[in-house]
């Protein structure tokens, strides 16, 4: 009666999906104009029509992603989630356009407002919820879950302030947050209904239920998750999924009585502090301090995730012990291994499961990836302050290791040495939990992110478990989505691919791109691809200008070393060899100095705020680059440039206009790296290590196809034993002496960077390898000065890029990790 | 040539404003609550169709508030200013569709939905951004100022939590954060580049500019304030105008260096405090504690408005000095005074204007008005708090001050006494500065709220100032708005008006409301009129049953005393003689007990948090409330109801519910009231005391049309001096006694309750009231029993209200103060 009646009334007023013809795109981006940023049709900057395209967009994205949850809700297939801590997601214009296959009718659109879509796309801001490749990596396979039409979630959290904003002064590396958020972020969907109660402290208590003894925790403090979902659209399909992140909000919820006491002004701004858990990412890639507010952070969104994973399923199901046959949950390393216990908690203390049929569904969904390539630097958590934040979880993890040690001893007997080093717990100075040690013992599958990767896990970093449960470990090599680094930022080489393979398959079906092989001696493709190489140089050119100053000749080799800062990165390598090459040039013969193959060397790349050294090297760089850049004799022929703020921008902007980049990591250091596959597929020639997955991309591409050198992994412990016994060569002395000397100023301030690298403390090697590096440097110039070779190079690297595409590496895990299949949307 | 083509193409795509027939405002919702809300259209719920509908409602207020300011702009007619602390708004839906005339078009569309407009009105929240009669005068002044087409802009402050929740636990008032933003808000557009930077802390140091001393404030520490705009729509017109509310927010462009030296995390959390500032509404009515972070939240609300104020003078205006033509601020009591000395410093030293000639400009701007009643309640700010924070600004007071020392001695001459009551600065244990003396002095015109506060403001709070500039004072009774008073809140009234009126022209035009006189004994209004008075009684039964279960009936007389908890609101009193009524039924012979008229007492409103007294005044009314609504002797004679967490819609219901309202403040301590002028408008009789506007009551409808009682004005310092000696009546000591007995319980807990109206004591004379208080309530018995008097009386008070309505006082304020003319926006 009513009810149909209403029902048709709607129906009535559906005239179907958004249209997406210029004529309607443009009415919608007036409409939001005023309606939405409340702007006058008839006066609106860059900025405001950027808000208005993006809205519009946003409105086609939520189209497509209702259908696909009300889709994955009716067929309701086991699922994916996705939980990682961070996210590098850059911006969303472009990409949600092109995912929507609506880029050229949004530019027409534009254009005849008077407005060009680059210019509007560059007025976003990047979201940068992470620090470097694992939260990349997060964004890349996101974008493939959706692409391949998986039934997929990704958990995160929504950090007021993103990754800070790098900024130099005199060199120096300053650090600003970034209020990302401040002007709004329309590719996110706040839903304040969907709110979860996150516990901390308390205490445990005792209770007999039903005559058995139960643990409860008596939390102390509440605080509320709120859901922001960002849509994310696949390419090539209407499938659009989610990326959940949660902001952490006061809860209203709780200890009305404060109120009543004490100060009301004092209790409302303390309360309001709950609300500090999700504001700042930690702006450290590597290391762990082991400080309350990451625990916090790290809790409260594990207990959303799970609160609404668990509720979705409960939707459904009524059996829990179905849960692993609808559930994969991946951990993106070990930063929220605490769902670990948090599921147990939930079955045990709240769904009252048994305690071994609970841990037998733990061990059926948990799945773990680890990213870390030593073991010293696994996240390790103070006993202390789990106790005090968490305490029913630490009698879980205590229970659980119990567990684990009775069943470990079964296997090994008595061997305490080995007990206590694959135990949970860490006894020692500050008992700590062992977070990867509980991953692995409780995930079914332990991944590695590449095959380098998995040998060392296998071989030194977890070799007791593997020596156990050699089927637990696994290996998928960490790839890149072609959608983002072709598509998006080099639409040019995009189009050439196409118009060479004669379709846009390879946009989806990425294996297509060796078909280039073919084609990869042919001069007529020789000369479209520099001359799209050219203009890509000159739009890096033009940047490098902008934001230095600095005029860079485009026929001179843009080397590039762009990624965090690091030792182990060895950015410091690459600016003593380019002090090396001044050296060179300023000891050369005039005539001498016309073969010298002109380069600009470009670095950039963010420092920890904490990382002394680190910062040292960008001041360096920085220092070198005053004096190269100001030195007449040089001119052309060598360039230093720091771009500052790296960000996924800025690497959209860079990567394409490299020629040569560098990914030179002592061997063994690098668990995979992705920036190589980014500059690999868009033909940049790489100039490596044998370290992480550049091994792969040796057996894609072949040795001869790029600059390799240095030492190898098995070399690096000989070496370093060696110590300051290994003759180092003279010009690395004379390199080192020069920033010693004061060469290039603020000699006090680089004497420590100095020290370690010479003798016995040069960890990273930079000595060992520098012979090779300069070899590896001298045969890149060579092979620059034969332009046909390169170019062939270049079209091979792009070629033999598939392997490294993300959608490889979501297939793997889908099949051999999560036991998961497509679940696609009907059109 | 482009630019045109351009242009061209934006008119085209413009089919003129929305579209309001029922079909299109169907459609938009649908669109917003896919697009918007991101729910599906085939799936939402009540709030999600009232988002849905608000943001319809929205689109249609940019569009005019649009036109707008343009027009203003266009117009560059003189502007006022509306400097608050505080604004109650309520809730914004009903009153914008009223306003925007397209009710009943919404009705249709919804109910064609499936919706019901009523209900979808009950999902949305008060916004609750001030404390009590100053703020909701602040409102009603705002809807006026638009309907009237005057140019006008409100400044506020955007709290992230207005007025506290009452909540009543065991009876006692419990106070929770109002999370009024946690669901979104669809009435403010936030400016995200609508910013300016705020300063705080520092130093003043001299500089030589051009030969000349110069003081210069070096701030040290900076905010940054955001502008949220309220679109406030007219009602009968197209003009919209804007009330601006500023939001606290971290700074960026601030004290980067912190960030290289100290811990990252904890600089960004620190910084982050900043929106503390905005964060809260101090919950307290009439005292000022000289907190510092109030002091921040005035200096942060006076800096952004007039950087924003001046901002737009420049940018049509090159010359200061025509600052006076263009701009009149009007202080809201002297919560916004710093403005006084803010102006100064940008005239003196930021735009250099000599002092004389800065102090003139700042003599013919602002306008000030006073709330307040008592010399002891006038705010001042502890000259150590303001040194720390606003330095500069203490060095300009005390230059003014002592050109006003200088002024004071050539006309009163050195009568030290006088001088030292009338200076800015009180020495003394606490030095501070007078905010009030400020204000007097630097205005052009201060204002009363009533005549009777005025005359309280001559003959004594500023007694010595007004013997010397008489010509400054004048005074503008408050005011409500009909439009929210009765057309939105009381639709049954307000189509009753009109059908007797025979046109709706009285909802701007308000005069015509006298027109009912004529109708006061037409037996036939009577019916119908006593008809909407039944059905709203209906509608406030059901909500008391519904928040407290407690049945009432409809045939009882609803006596409601609604209003902030304090002494002199003698809530107390209301309570003694509800306990006298209980105790005389209590003791009636049971024949007697059927000529008793039935009540249903009803109380509400919130204590400040702090304020003990009020609390246990609450306290008792629940303990008391217990006692007798339990009692079967008094069944449906007498119920007492107190109904938590008054607020503007609370008041929407009750008001039009209620046959009698109490407004009994001890003479002399009410500056005005508008309480009393809401339920006089909604045909409610007055049983109150000479004091406020009540006053101005009398002389409209006359003191037979009401229930007088009490000492007057001038009788209250002759009783006070009195003391223990007057004769207070024998049932008062009775009543007083059963409480202290623990007739109630809690007897512990009432001492000292009961000891404020005890002897000398007796502050706001309870005691000294309460026979005449009796007799008043024993005439509104006798009034009930003839309704026929009583609907009489009951038409000829909502006939009388219309010298209260803020339209009114709007006008007043435009003509005599600030000297500024409509300027309507054409259709
Ligand atoms: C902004 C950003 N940071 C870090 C990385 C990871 O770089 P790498 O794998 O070279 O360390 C990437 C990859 O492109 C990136 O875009
Ligand atoms: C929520 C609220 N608080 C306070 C007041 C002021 O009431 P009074 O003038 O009776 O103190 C009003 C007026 O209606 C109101 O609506």
């Amino acid at each position: 009666g009513e009810r149909t009646a209403k029902a048709e009334r709607m129906f009535e007023l559906m005239d179907g999906f958004l249209k997406n013809d210029p004529l309607s795109l443009q009415k919608d981006i007036l409409d939001h104009v005023e309606y939405t940023v409340a702007r006058s049709r008839f006066s609106f900057d860059d900025f405001e029509a950027y808000q208005a395209l993006s809205h519009c967009i946003r409105d086609r994205l939520i189209e497509r992603w209702h259908d696909t949850q009300l889709h994955f809700k009716r067929k309701d297939p086991k699922r994916v989630y996705f939980l990682s801590l961070e996210y590098l997601m850059g911006r969303s214009l472009s990409n949600s356009i092109i995912n929507l296959g609506i880029r050229d009718q949004c530019a027409d659109a534009l254009s005849q407002l008077g407005f060009e879509f680059e210019v509007l796309a560059e007025q976003e801001g990047d979201a940068a919820l992470g620090n470097g490749g694992l939260a990349r990596l997060s964004a890349c396979q996101m974008d493939s879950l959706a692409t391949m039409d998986f039934p997929a979630w990704g958990y995160g959290l929504r950090y007021q302030y993103g990754l800070f904003r790098q900024v130099i002064l005199d060199g120096f590396q300053h650090e600003q947050p970034d209020y990302w958020l401040n002007f709004g972020n329309p590719w996110e969907i706040e839903r304040v209904h969907v709110t979860y109660p996150v516990k901390f402290y308390g205490t445990v208590e005792e209770e007999i239920l039903n005559g058995e003894k139960h643990q409860v925790w008596i939390p102390g403090e509440m605080v509320e998750a709120v859901a922001y979902d960002n849509p994310i659209p696949g390419y090539g399909t209407r499938n659009t999924i989610t990326l959940r992140l949660w902001a952490a909000k006061p809860s209203n919820q709780h200890d009305m009585e404060a109120y009543n006491t004490g100060d009301y002004i004092d209790a409302v701004v303390n309360r309001q502090r709950a609300e500090t858990i999700s504001s700042i990412l930690y702006p450290d890639d590597r290391s762990h301090q082991g400080k309350e507010l990451r625990l916090k952070q790290q809790y409260f969104f594990v207990s959303a995730s799970l609160q609404d994973i668990i509720r979705r399923f409960k939707d459904v199901h009524k059996d829990l012990n179905q849960f692993p046959d609808k559930v994969a949950l991946q951990l993106n390393d070990t930063h929220p291994a605490l769902a670990i216990p948090e599921v147990m908690r939930v079955l045990v203390d709240e769904e009252h499961l048994g305690w071994n049929k609970a841990f037998d569904i733990i061990c059926k969904i948990f799945s773990f990836t680890t990213h870390t390539v030593l073991a010293e630097a696994l996240e390790k958590i103070p006993v202390d302050l789990l106790e005090s934040l968490l305490p029913r979880h630490l009698q879980i993890i205590y229970d659980i290791n119990s567990f684990f040690m009775e069943e470990l001893k079964k296997r090994i007997g008595l061997d305490y040495n080995r007990l206590s080093r694959m135990s949970i717990v860490e006894e020692g100075a500050v008992k700590s939990i062992r977070m990867a040690n509980l991953s692995i013992f409780c995930s079914h599958t332990v991944n590695g992110v590449s095959k380098l990767h998995s040998e060392l896990l296998q071989t030194r970093v977890f070799k007791d478990f593997y020596e156990l449960w050699p089927e637990k470990f696994q290996y998928k090599t960490n790839g890149v989505t072609q959608r983002r680094w072709i598509v998006v930022s080099n639409p040019n080489l995009c189009a050439l691919i196409s118009k060479w393979l004669g379709t846009e398959s390879w946009i989806r079906d990425i294996d297509l791109l060796m078909g280039l092989r073919e084609y990869a001696t042919d001069i007529s493709l020789h000369q479209e691809w520099r001359m799209v190489r050219r203009v890509n140089k000159m739009r890096l050119a033009e940047y490098i200008e902008a934001t230095s100053g600095l005029k860079v000749s485009l026929d001179a080799m843009f080397d590039v070393q762009m990624k965090r800062i690091h030792e182990y990165k060895r950015q410091l390598l690459n600016i003593l060899g380019i002090i090396h090459r001044y050296d060179c040039i300023k000891n050369m013969a005039k005539d001498d100095r016309r073969k010298v193959v002109p380069r600009v060397c470009i670095i950039g790349g963010k420092a920890a705020p904490g990382y002394e050294m680190a910062k040292k090297i960008i001041k360096l760089c920085h220092a070198v680059a005053e004096k190269i850049n100001n030195d007449s004799d040089v001119g052309d022929l060598l360039k230093l440039v720091f771009i500052p703020d790296y960000n996924v921008s800025v690497a959209e902007l860079v990567i394409p206009g490299a020629d040569l980049s560098q990914h030179i990591s002592t061997a063994g250091h690098e668990a995979s790296g992705t920036g190589s596959m980014k500059f690999l597929m868009n033909g940049c020639l790489l100039l490596a290590t044998a370290d992480g997955s550049t091994v792969e991309i040796i057996e894609e591409i072949g040795e001869d196809n790029m600059f390799l050198f240095g030492a190898k992994v098995h070399d690096v412990p000989t070496l370093r034993e060696k110590g300051s016994t290994i003759k180092v060569p003279l010009q690395f002395a004379r390199v080192v002496r020069m920033v010693r000397d004061g060469y290039f100023g603020f000699q006090d301030y680089f004497e420590s960077l100095c020290n370690t690298v010479e003798g016995n403390n040069d960890y990273y090697l930079l000595g060992a390898d520098f012979e090779s590096y300069l070899e590896a440097q001298a045969a890149a110039d060579k092979g620059f000065i034969d332009q046909e070779k390169w170019t062939r190079m270049s079209i091979l690297s792009t070629a033999g890029s598939s392997r490294f595409s993300s959608d490889r590496t979501i297939q793997d895990y889908a099949e051999k990790t999560w036991g998961i299949e497509p679940c696609r949307c009907p059109l």
